[in-house]
């Protein structure tokens, strides 16, 4: 089936879409974009999505082409339109398509950035990588600075990911200055003795949507947090792990770099969360 | 005037050159590319640019959609059909437009790399910036790791240089752990006692096509040349500074960060190596 997708005001077949050669999107990585999940064709904390979004643009001395209200609504009529049940719909705003190359930022009275929009089908909640674990190998470093905006430069993580593929595993976790900074497209964390341990925001990692709700709710339910840094060595010597990100909700993570937590299968707190998540999450869904 | 582009094997009005939404380039900056000067209607060190762009390819495991000979006639073509005298080819390669969005890289069997070319007229020659220099500020590094890879995640260069652009200057260089590792799209030189001082290549910067001439023609010239790590503090001690780029050449640098070098006017060494540089460039055209 041919997805309806949404670029710059118009509803089109998903072969039809397409952006200048000029777009700052792809001639230099200059966009943001955000992912929003669906379930029961409702949408997953839009309210944080559209939040991060603003941020992101600026950050970048961008301004979205629509109101975030009018955003709303185009994500409403694509989950329509493609009868998306479960799944996520993507945006990405670039600066836009100036009339020709070059590094400084064009006027942005004379280029509008350009919207984009799709659906994307996907079993969420009844997941087999949940179910199963994912083994994660971790990996030096690699992409720049401002990973607190949500830009799509994304080869580093691409290549981390390829990596972990190489060697049989299913993500890896970036390492910079000996502690855990994030995973390739989510947030990570370890648990000790019910202590639920994660990175603090800075620049060097995400403000994920997901993370922020994890935490709250784990806060609600009564569960103990740490947000500090944690090595490699640390978290292999946990009792569990686990990553959360907007389209994988809570994701147990069962071993690092070859070395199996707790009893190799998915652990307790991680289930839990997942749960929480997921019960607390469609509450608010729009 | 309508410049004509290539476009994946089609030769098109630029105004009708597109590229598909689901486009790594776009999602991902998945894409690495080349710009070539043209001078007289002539390619400037067109197997430079080949030969690089053939190990960012490898790098990425990726591959070209054309035959390098192919992309020489594409260029020549290009350059004809655009009556350019003087200016660059601008030509990328990215990793192509699968049917969905993934970190993974699709199967290449599947999906074929997208190829961009088109030109740019500009005066290179007589150019008023290397009449003038530069003035420079310095800025902290925030680019990806993998500087050696002519990627388009070019973000952090574009902030670099509207940073630069907003306190009166032309541009930036990028300083990590207390050394310069080249300016946002060139690489940076200071001259101290006739003596030409430029870091060793690593993946922390690209490998300039430009630098490597420079640097052979310095030689052959009997300047003396030496690679190695510098501060922001030597440089602005230095007599002079300048960098290198495909299309600024040789472009003398008259301040750093508020410090003006010598007399504050282009040094003799820049303005004698941005000669020798065009000279024997031209000889090697194609």
């Amino acid at each position: 089936m041919t997805r309806t997708v949404y670029v710059n005001g118009e509803y089109l077949p998903e072969t039809e879409a397409k952006v200048s050669i000029f777009d700052r999107g792809f001639l230099m990585g200059d966009a943001v974009y955000e992912v929003t999940s669906v379930l029961d064709g409702k949408l997953i904390d839009f309210e944080g999505h559209k939040n991060r979004l603003e941020r992101s643009l600026k950050e970048l001395d961008m301004t979205a082409p629509v109101t975030m209200d009018e955003l709303l609504e185009i994500h409403r009529k694509l989950v329509e339109l493609n009868d998306i049940d479960e799944g996520g719909v993507y945006l990405q705003i670039s600066r836009g398509a100036d009339d020709d190359r070059a590094f400084e930022y064009p006027d942005p009275e004379k280029v509008k950035p350009t919207l984009v929009l799709f659906t994307q089908k996907k079993n969420l909640r009844n997941s087999a990588s949940a179910d199963k674990g994912y083994k994660v190998i971790s990996i030096e470093e690699m992409r720049w600075a401002r990973r607190d905006i949500k830009t799509v430069q994304l080869l580093g993580a691409s290549m981390a990911k390829m990596a972990a593929h190489k060697v049989g595993c299913d993500d890896a976790w970036f390492v910079e200055d000996g502690y855990v900074t994030e995973g390739s497209s989510n947030n990570a964390y370890i648990v000790k003795d019910g202590k639920i341990i994660t990175r603090q925001l800075s620049n060097k990692l995400l403000a994920g949507i997901t993370r922020a709700a994890v935490l709250r709710f784990a806060a609600e339910a009564q569960m103990q947090i740490e947000e500090r840094l944690f090595t490699i060595e640390e978290a292999q010597a946990a009792d569990e792990a686990f990553s959360t990100s907007a389209t994988a909700f809570v994701q147990p993570i069962v071993e690092i770099d070859g070395a199996a937590l707790g009893d190799g299968t998915p652990g307790p707190v991680a289930k839990r969360l997942r749960e929480i998540y997921l019960e607390e999450a469609m509450k608010l869904a729009v």
